[in-house]
């Protein structure tokens, strides 16, 4: 059906972000046995690239506390070793990149945001100051020869203080991208965008940067982050994070959905005949286990529904 | 930013579905006058259309027994009595069409199935012999000046046979608006539709028929129904059915997603500045109360999440 919409990339890059933008949201760690089978099970499930975890204090983030023996466990993972998969850590500083040059790692995600008020709030920092930070966290990563990716938080949506210029975004984006960034993720931290918004913000960056140098991070929490997808795809944006089951939602609001869920994105894909390399099966089993350890339904809506089969098995 | 997609309407009529398509499908009947708390506090959000119950056998379908009582206690509501909102009732054959003209209601809706496995199944005739019986009661409510929505199921797949052919779907909704019906609405029976295939069939119909004769109808079974409907705005299309809280799913699978979730459609549609008429807020209390009845949280995402206010309050 490519006629029908020439400008939809026919393969995707789906960046895995459940074991960390997911886990890291949770109230209580999972345990290092769950999270290794976690994480084998998304490496085998084909993703090209999964964060695995984050290089922060423990005794704020307990949660990422044993970010090196993942790493550690899964370098003896087929797909690690031949380099099929991309494993990536956050990296909030100097230190933490000190960690993950220990780990061995070979990515590292480094984030900002585009509301002043926001970075102030997370980082206690401008942005100015947060991205002359990253000038010498990028440099030693890129001469370890680690690659960088950059999330910019609330690309549409403060918290703090409401709409976000995209003028303002774009400046931030283009900094990230000259200080060496391979690709930028632009977020939608509260979940508030909707597609015209979003059009607004894409549109101006696909025609500044490379495509393959930007990506889009969405959270399904009103609902609208397939939508938001859909807009990014007729760009040509092709690298779109996920994470599986949806995690990352508050688990103190039963239901409320977190990242857009792996599982929804997958199904939309392969229903248009886009590829991802992905077994949509094996990654919504890993998410199911999840569900089970934390004794809740998670908000991926795919969880629930499974593949659409036919009777006559004709799907 | 009418300038970045010029096809979007500017304004959507979002035919409300959660009274009949949605508690039709909960297990237990909601005592009427719940029933009616509900529907009141739809009318009075602002919607331009509900539908309200179903004149169907009351010992097969008792959720929907009491339909003539709900339209008995609604018509002295000011916005009923003024016309501003249009009450509509599902109507299987000519014995429920009496049943609606007894009841006073002035416009109803009937179904049939592009798959032919599926009508079949549901109704036991074919996709002819359902438009032969249409035929009858069209011209019947017609005469009666009663308005007739047409829904159209499985427009995309079907659960028995798999993918429909968009030639047929082309045909029967061709055929029903020859017979009479104001307006069809092309179903997404199963949640299994993804944009392309949205697309392709969309594009047929609004190429043919004009496009207030056109409305959509999608489950967010697997998370697409939101995307889905970005694709029939594009196509011009302005009619979109939706259910208050998602209702609609199976109440067994908890989290398991139904109809589109009325409260993601405005919050997206208003998002993007397309006028409704509606106010969200009000719907999401008429769907916590539902909630707060069946003891279970309900599929919308909005619900869960509430509005995005921003601590400066700029939103």
């Amino acid at each position: 059906m490519s006629e029908l919409a020439p400008k939809l990339p026919q393969r995707v890059r789906i960046v895995e972000v459940g074991p960390r933008d997911g886990l890291q949201n949770e109230p209580l760690p999972v345990p290092l046995v769950e999270k290794l089978r976690f994480v084998k099970a998304l490496i085998r499930a084909g993703f090209p690239a999964v964060e695995v975890g984050a290089f922060v204090r423990p005794d704020l983030v307990p949660q990422m506390a044993d970010t090196a023996e993942v790493i550690a466990a899964l370098s003896t993972e087929e797909r690690v070793v031949s380099g099929e998969v991309e494993l990536v850590a956050l990296v909030p500083n100097l230190r933490g990149l000190q960690r993950a040059k220990e780990s061995g790692i070979r990515s590292i995600a480094i984030f900002t945001a585009a509301s002043e008020a926001f970075n102030q709030a997370n980082t206690r920092v401008s942005i100015e100051e947060s991205l002359q930070r990253f000038a010498a966290i990028i440099e030693d990563a890129r001469s370890s020869g680690i690659a960088v990716r950059g999330y910019l938080s609330t690309c549409w949506w403060c918290p703090f203080s409401g709409r976000v210029d995209p003028e303002k975004v774009e400046r931030v984006v283009a900094r990230l991208l000259e200080l060496g960034c391979d690709q930028v993720s632009v977020a939608d931290t509260v979940g508030a965008a909707t597609p015209l918004e979003v059009r607004a913000l894409l549109t101006r960056l696909v025609q500044t940067h490379p495509l393959e140098r930007l990506a889009v991070h969405f959270h399904a929490t009103r609902g609208t982050a397939l939508a938001n997808t859909m807009v990014a795809l007729e760009l040509g944006i092709s690298t779109i994070d996920a994470a599986a089951g949806g995690l990352g939602g508050c688990p103190f609001a039963p239901g409320a959905a977190g990242n857009l869920a792996t599982e929804e994105l997958i199904f939309m894909l392969h229903g248009m005949g886009i590829e991802t390399g992905i077994d949509i099966e094996a990654v919504r089993q890993a998410s199911l286990r999840m569900e089970a350890l934390f004794g809740r339904a998670l908000p991926s809506r795919y969880l629930r529904a499974g593949p659409f089969v036919p009777r006559d098995g004709s799907a």
